[in-house]
């Protein structure tokens, strides 16, 4: 039988989001790889070997999983959100690229729904207009680039997603990019802080860019900031769809 | 009993796409209201009422499903793709806040898998860095912010992904869209054509920048650029995690 590797985004955490198609790959797995908490949402069963892993070792993970997919396994690597955004669909390709060998290997991706749509959707339509979607981390490139884009974003009016806003290794950035915020936009611009979207401990905070801080990010949450026209309207905050000619 | 309207996305097409949680709540719904061919995804049933309307009257359709919500219907209103991405949740909120009315009904939104990320993995992992979503429909907003947010885009080296990239009302729109990335990016800057992404006719086409032509997008068609670093392997394209810093 000849092996594949497919990496399946999980979603956000809550089970009614992960989709048919990723059931479906999971069921036929033989192996399961992944960074240990979304390893541990696959319920265990006979002929399934749950290759748990930790952190900043993507590379290491991807090239197992074509190793294993080569000697013929059927490889799922899991992903949180969707595998191609922030995730472990591009670390597959390095992998791959980096080694002809694997050339031949059967390779699907499976998309998921990423952290930002989840939160959107909690919150109403933030991202309801343009939008961008930032990694803050600055593990694989220079925190001058995340300046850089979040000042193109910023000029060009768009809604913004962060992902990674904050870890304990580097919490000064966070603050930095705020006051990058506060200097492109105005006070009242709606910042939304969205902590562990779609499981029971989900939280949402909306505030004004003048009374964000900090401290209201860490690793679990996804950051969305409006743009000029994003509002409240009850318990909702929008971007209405169009702007005046 | 008490009415409820849900926003829901049912994904770019294919039916292994849709979540359970949107499964579950179409099966709860007395009434779907949507453009034609989102509910025509729907199967009928007893007890089902289909509300099919054209595209372009997405407030006489909220503003329905509110007043139907009111009278103690449960509501499912169809978006293709994420309903808060260039689709029916924005246009749910306007119709919300113009009509006080309305402010005690329930509402959810459900999200759903959008059509750029689904194009994404099929292909490889284009947007695999910092990305930004742009309509280029200008319907609702002049075409003087799609190109200044293109640029911005550009000059931040964000990938992209354009939504509603050419009509047959506006061919010529497309055509600009191309000569200010020609301005702005490289020729041999990766572009992607993704059409009817998921159903049984995908096609996607992958062209460098110099050799895109208008006539490669249609309105089916999501169209997804690379950044300076997206790259080939093989049939896939992908964008690297990082930059050297």
């Amino acid at each position: 039988m000849s092996g594949w590797v497919v990496v399946a985004g999980l979603g956000p955490g809550k089970e009614t989001l992960v989709t048919p198609e990723v059931t479906a790959a999971v069921d036929q797995a033989t192996d399961i790889v992944g960074y240990i908490p979304y390893v541990a949402r696959i319920a265990p069963r006979e002929g399934l070997t749950l290759h748990a892993s930790d952190n900043r070792v993507e590379l290491d993970r991807a090239r197992h999983a074509l190793e294993m997919a080569r000697d013929g396994k059927r490889v799922v690597i899991v992903s949180s959100g969707d595998p191609g955004v922030f995730a472990m669909a591009s670390a597959l390709f390095e992998a791959y690229e980096a080694h002809p060998e694997f050339a031949e290997i059967e390779i699907r991706i499976l998309p998921g729904i990423t952290a930002m749509l989840a939160a959107a959707a909690a919150a109403g339509a933030p991202l309801g207009h343009d939008f961008c979607a930032i990694n803050l981390s600055d593990n694989l490139k220079p925190f001058e680039l995340v300046e850089h884009r979040l000042r193109h974003a910023a000029r060009g009016d768009f809604a913004m997603a962060f992902y990674n806003p904050r870890s304990k290794s580097r919490p000064h950035q966070f603050t930095r990019v705020l006051e990058v915020l506060r200097e492109e936009c105005e006070p009242e611009r709606l910042i939304l802080f969205a902590r562990a979207v779609s499981t029971p401990e989900q939280r949402i905070n909306t505030v004004t860019l003048a009374e964000a801080t900090p401290e209201m990010a860490d690793m679990r949450t996804v950051v969305l900031v409006g743009n000029s026209t994003t509002r409240r309207v009850g318990p909702w905050v929008y971007t209405p769809r169009g702007v005046a000619p």
